[in-house]
């Protein structure tokens, strides 16, 4: 029972350029002083209490920080959990990473962070969002609030799995025999969803699946979810690290009432990757590319579904174990209405001015603490 | 002069579910993963410096966290003081407890955390609150800002006691010979209070009061002031310790033109408690009493003064010192107009859905480091 | 490669008093619980990690903190960076000082801080301001975020320097052959600037420039930058340490477009301080004066330039290295137009109601750990 409190964190500067361009040539680019363009910067406390009797109990406080202009508010927003494990495996409730997150970040070489974030990452992060007309704006993509997981134990020959239900907190109101006077949301925000895997050896394969509510409408009694699985792995050759993962995501509106139909969207997309260690360095390379399924009717004059791809190259030259010079490039295509970039300035103008093509690049330097 | 530095915190978790039901039979009701529903969760620095003949610097930095949902933004705003020590006692400068609050904590077995929170506490948290037209909307009820402490020395046979005062840090205005061109608020704000108490093996005796100004008329010439008493005893029979508490609140406006008149209000309620020991388990149970009086003409067509009550039951299972399971139920009803609740969601229509019961229950774990 | 990390901070607090008086006799005062009298309140992290070969990687991460009220937003706005540094010399990155800053502190008896700050420190802080007109509001007299710095090895024989850069992280905008569609603010933001100096034994002597952009209309064509220089020098005579410091600002407009004509804006200032050590004390003296240069028509009916001074007498009471009692005393006087003030409540009436006089007094405790 006695104390042991660990402080970490990650300190990750660098310069970035962003630039944007249409297919009118017309270009909108940017150069700061970036975070996180190889690890996220971060700050955190964790610490796990022996309770006897293979029982721990532990915490773990972990906070987004903005290194390079100071001005991001904390909050422990990255993970806020409280667990209790032992032979049965771990408990855990509060703020975490989603289950079928976890893919996207494990086997993609750029860790979704930077200008060579995957386009898995890029385009499941709109494409849950839930809207404004709700009580909150967000997604449950990357993290989830108000979650209960549970986590297999660590012992089981490589087999590894959890699950994660994270509550909506919604209000929900019995009328009666009343007629209610306002729009009742109480679903939206709910998250349930799972992952197995397998890790043996230079061999590591996981699958996830999750049910998303990104939206409802009391009245109209619908209930809109976002539907997601993937499947990666990755196997260490030695002198190359390959990984890979197909993810598919359907947004789908369920009815009460069987004879209102809403068409089903869906996002489908691939990684690629590579790392090569080179002495104390590392070698980065991927593809991704990602397709939205519109429904558009079929035939000559069908509008094309859109879809977008990205090549990301990087180096990480390690000084030691915690501090690393860093290096990235990456270029992002955008076809028939596809409208995602490496990150920076948006257009300001309309439709005809999406980016056809997005380039960028990092370099600088992570310490960790 | 040497450097002690203490982080330390709670991380307390749990599910929680609340019901408010009206007299028409409508209901609102929540589940959610909730924060603090047996200790407040909580993160903090705290230190002391010896700095020779019996004195002694220390300061205490704790921040509120909400790590159900990761979304609280950190600031110090459960404390933040820095403190001088001697012989003489302590005197203490910034953010603390008001002294009237104590016994409201202290006295019961729920400490006013969760569905369990003795009813003084939630109706002295509204009863005590200053209005938007002034430069802040806030109340002095639990903590005070711009405070400046003293606290006796510890040595003095049992008998302890501390005194409080807030400053309002309102603009003093002197115009002169002109006429002032706008409102100056100028006493909004302003703690003053002590507490002073016995403490002497199972016996534990303490009394309070306070005058919080909550509200001024400068025109007017009106100043409104909350004045609170209350007393609080436990006795620690070792099977069980047994806890009470009475408390008043009257909220006065006293006008420098006394033929200007405004009726006084008044909330006042009590509070028993017991818990029991049970192995490394604590039953704990309350019962709690709040009344307005509202000064309501007498006689048979007279409105009735609202009045609202709760029983709460809990039960703490310590799995060590710093890691507990808990549970609580707690129902709570509200007659002649008093609209309080456990917890959850409010009720969106009009003063006949005021809410007549409330029931909740919290089961989840703290954890301390 | 091993970590380790520092926390450390400042409590400072202490009760305040300010009244501003215009030359019709009408006050406004203030008396309040307040913090950073005699150091900034703050709450930081910091570590180094020795890389080998001279080099090392270090991180430092600081929050200012309001431990009067508590009620101040977690952020390490203060100072967040990340360093490389070795043989060669420092390269910091992230928000932190900028070198013209440095004078304004280091030869100000009082730091910058309470109501004894200087008045290059007053007044620059509000003519470095960009306006609301552009993406954000801010300075960067005293602190730059998304900058790059280089700092000189300790090893020079007492010779010592920096250069710091900040990028604006304006968005770019190429139209190619069409008309923006919307004004593109893209300089304001810049920092530019640099300071060396000679420290060893009793002399310091410091000279610093910069040039800040806090400006710029995209269409008009202009760009208005602060262009500022300082020489700071102190000498440390045993029984006093004498200090002093000349500073001088120019807000000027660049024109693409020769025939646009705009004034020139200026602001000069010197600052002479004393500190005398008694035994555990210290007495800290200073005067400091800033004009304005407002490009006047000379002439006898000319409207004559503002301009404010100060005196500031203060007294520090060590306990011990951490913990230190302090007292401090200002007055301000306005003249022609100028309206500073030690601190405290501004006037709500118009213009002639500026403050002539300014007063204020800091009594109160720091406690550094």
């Amino acid at each position: 029972a006695q104390s042991s409190i660990t402080m970490f964190g990650v300190v990750d500067a660098g310069i970035s350029y962003y630039a944007n361009e249409n297919t009118a040539g017309v270009t909108a680019s940017q150069k700061a002083v970036s975070n996180s363009g190889y690890n996220a910067s971060r700050f955190g406390f964790r610490g796990t209490e022996d309770l006897g009797g293979g029982l721990a109990a532990s915490f773990w406080l972990e906070a987004p920080i903005t290194n390079d202009d100071g001005q991001g508010i904390l909050m422990f927003s990255r993970r806020s959990t409280v667990s209790i494990s032992g032979g049965f495996g771990e408990i855990r409730a509060g703020r975490d990473y989603t289950p079928t997150f976890r893919n996207d970040v494990v086997f993609d070489p750029f860790f979704t962070a930077g200008v060579g974030a995957n386009m898995l990452y890029l385009a499941n992060h709109g494409f849950g969002k839930w809207l404004a007309g709700t009580p909150a704006t967000g997604s449950t993509y990357v993290r989830s609030g108000n979650s209960v997981g549970y986590f297999l134990p660590p012992n089981l020959g490589g087999f590894y799995g959890q699950v994660m239900y994270s509550f909506n907190e919604r209000e929900k109101f019995d009328p009666g025999t009343a007629t209610p006077a306002t729009l009742h949301t109480q679903r939206t925000g709910r998250y349930l969803g799972g992952r197995a895997g397998y890790a043996n050896g230079p061999l590591d394969v996981a699958a996830s699946y999750s049910s998303a509510i990104i939206g409802d409408d009391f009245y109209a009694g619908t209930t809109t979810a976002v539907k997601t699985w993937n499947l990666g792995a990755s196997y260490d050759f030695g002198v190359a690290k390959l990984m890979g993962e197909y993810s598919s995501a359907k947004k789908s509106v369920d009815s009460a009432r069987p004879w209102v139909s809403a068409p089903d969207n869906g996002l489908k997309g691939y990684l690629m990757g590579v790392t090569v260690p080179i002495g104390p360095g590392l070698i980065r390379a991927s593809y991704s590319q990602v397709k939205y399924d519109q429904n558009q009717p079929s035939g000559s004059n069908a509008a094309k579904n859109p879809q977008a791809g990205k090549f990301a190259l990087g180096y990480v030259h390690n000084l030691s174990k915690r501090t690393a010079l860093y290096a990235a490039v990456a270029r992002l295509s955008n076809k028939h209405g596809a409208a995602l970039s490496v990150a920076g300035p948006a257009f300001a103008q309309g439709q005809e001015a999406l980016p056809k093509t997005s380039t960028g690049y990092d370099f600088g330097i992570r310490h960790a603490f």
